[in-house]
């Protein structure tokens, strides 16, 4: 298990260039890291040149490069060996495919230091599938992050049955060091937590397009004017605990426990026995540390104000709505 | 139906004085309106006014007054007939049950002058249930708000089979005037758009919390520190047009296909037949106005850094996160 202090970690291997590898690259890089990248697609290179000087660094600059950080410090080599056999901390980004990602562990595994952490971006497969004939399985954990990787701020830390606790809370260290908001899950459920409830909404959506319930636009829409703005300050069970009144998640769940039973989506609703409405209730008062209810919505509201005014100004947010251009 | 102007509405009745009426009736007051509020609870006019005064002033002062708005032109009255015998405008915002629903909008049908377009708050029933032996149903219409209602763009508003065209047209217009995003909704689907795929959300997270797969605090916080910054920006399928990369969408179905049949979530997936990938890839480009997917992330980003220094600052993004707090 390494020793070494997350702000001491100056070299990076990482494996595959796409949207999330190099991101990750450019990630370390921003934080003063010399990071090693292999890819095997001979086109590799010059994809992650171009994207790292339209898109990547213009932003890098905004959020401020520590001391001595620049793109020259990011190189590509020629063998993934090259890319981790110095590396004090690898992080593997090749495509969803579970025999790649068996053969890619393997071969970091046999070539990087044996007190190497190894993380995975995986978005869905478990370390326990993963982790197959490895020499040094202890030092390897998923960490999956979101997309743009050098914005988004959460990366989700997951042990596998081999995982050792040391190496576990040595990544969630090293990210937060760079920055992230890592969560430590220590159960491996497939698709993690994010992922999983992305994946409801998304399969929502497909089902209602499908049954021509309604489109694309009416979805985004729906969202980015409505239930996505308060996601952002908050997770969803807060957004009830707030919508509660005063009474907060506990008076909510006696107003929305019969709905739940309603055939409203296509997804069937477990039953809200006594001992699931508890755990809600009592992990809304933990997350919000007792909070007042009416403290949290002041600066909601105030929060709010900032943000949509913020979005008016913006194209991206307008795109598409043809009514509220129409009325300009 | 009414001809006069969404501009010229200076009577708004408000039936329901709790969290959505009180704050519709605000909204409304805010934009130069005189508005009869009636609720039968005596405790009403007393709990509004302390809500008004203390939570929904100082946002509407921030937000704007109109020239001559006043908490003044708020006025609590003893019957229902008295809220909507001279409105132009009538919202209903009873509680969630429906013979409540049914009578509250037989009293408003037979007070209301018949011109008078009525909008329901209605979280899930549909006007199809609600509206019994009314004598103008033609104006009657689902309008379905967020809260707080005086801030979340959004209003879901919903024509049952009833009603004419020229009232849902009237009702959309009337809201865009107040500054709302109203998204016009032909369909008749349980829970609309936005709360079933809130509810997709909530019971995913129902599930994973009754099998100890994930707590409340790491749902709330793989949102709010993932993917809920996104969805504030665009909605779950833009996203996924982003994430393409400048394939866009029909290069994300391919990648994202194999994985949505595997169980990830509680919710079944729907096929992926060619037909359904077709609707989904033409509804991204159509809404997206196939603007430059590079465009659009660089755009998302700036917004990215806007929006997490806005956050950083605030109380209400990192309570509960203990990790957060142990490293400040």
């Amino acid at each position: 298990m390494t020793k070494i202090l997350p702000e001491k970690i100056e070299r990076v291997g990482i494996i595959g260039a796409g949207v999330i590898g190099g991101a990750w690259a450019a990630h370390f890089m921003r934080h003063g890291m010399r990071v090693k990248i292999y890819d095997p697609d001979p086109a590799a290179p010059a994809q992650f040149e171009t994207r790292l000087q339209n898109t990547i660094m213009p932003t890098l600059e905004k959020l401020g490069m520590k001391t001595g950080a620049s793109a020259a410090n990011i190189t590509f080599v020629s063998t993934l060996e090259q890319a981790v056999a110095a590396a004090q901390f690898v992080q593997e980004n090749t495509p969803e495919r579970l025999p790649i990602k068996i053969a890619t562990l393997q071969a970091i595994d046999a070539a990087a230091p044996a007190e190497t952490i190894i993380a995975s971006s995986t978005s869905g497969y478990l370390m326990s599938e993963m982790a197959i004939n490895l020499q040094h399985p202890e030092r390897c954990v998923v960490a999956h992050p979101f997309n743009p990787v050098y914005l988004m701020p959460v990366v989700e830390v997951v042990a596998g049955p081999d995982t050792s606790d040391e190496a576990h809370q040595w990544a969630v260290d090293f990210y937060r060091y760079t920055g992230k908001q890592p969560l430590k899950l220590t159960k491996e459920v497939p698709g993690f937590v994010a992922d999983r409830l992305m994946e409801a909404v998304l399969r929502e959506a497909l089902h209602m397009i499908d049954n021509d319930m309604a489109t694309v636009e009416e979805i985004d829409m729906a969202v980015r004017y409505g239930p996505g703005l308060r996601w952002a300050l908050m997770g969803p069970l807060t957004v009830l605990h707030l919508a509660g009144g005063e009474g907060g998640m506990a008076h909510c769940i006696n107003q929305f426990g019969p709905s739940l039973a309603a055939p409203w989506t296509f997804l069937p609703a477990p039953e809200l026995t006594d001992s699931l409405a508890q755990k809600v209730v009592d992990g809304c008062e933990r997350l919000t540390e007792n909070t007042p209810i009416a403290e949290m919505e002041a600066e909601r509201d105030q929060l709010l104000i900032a943000l949509l005014a913020m979005l008016e100004k913006s194209k991206l947010w307008h795109i598409g709505n043809r009514a509220e251009k129409a009325t300009r």
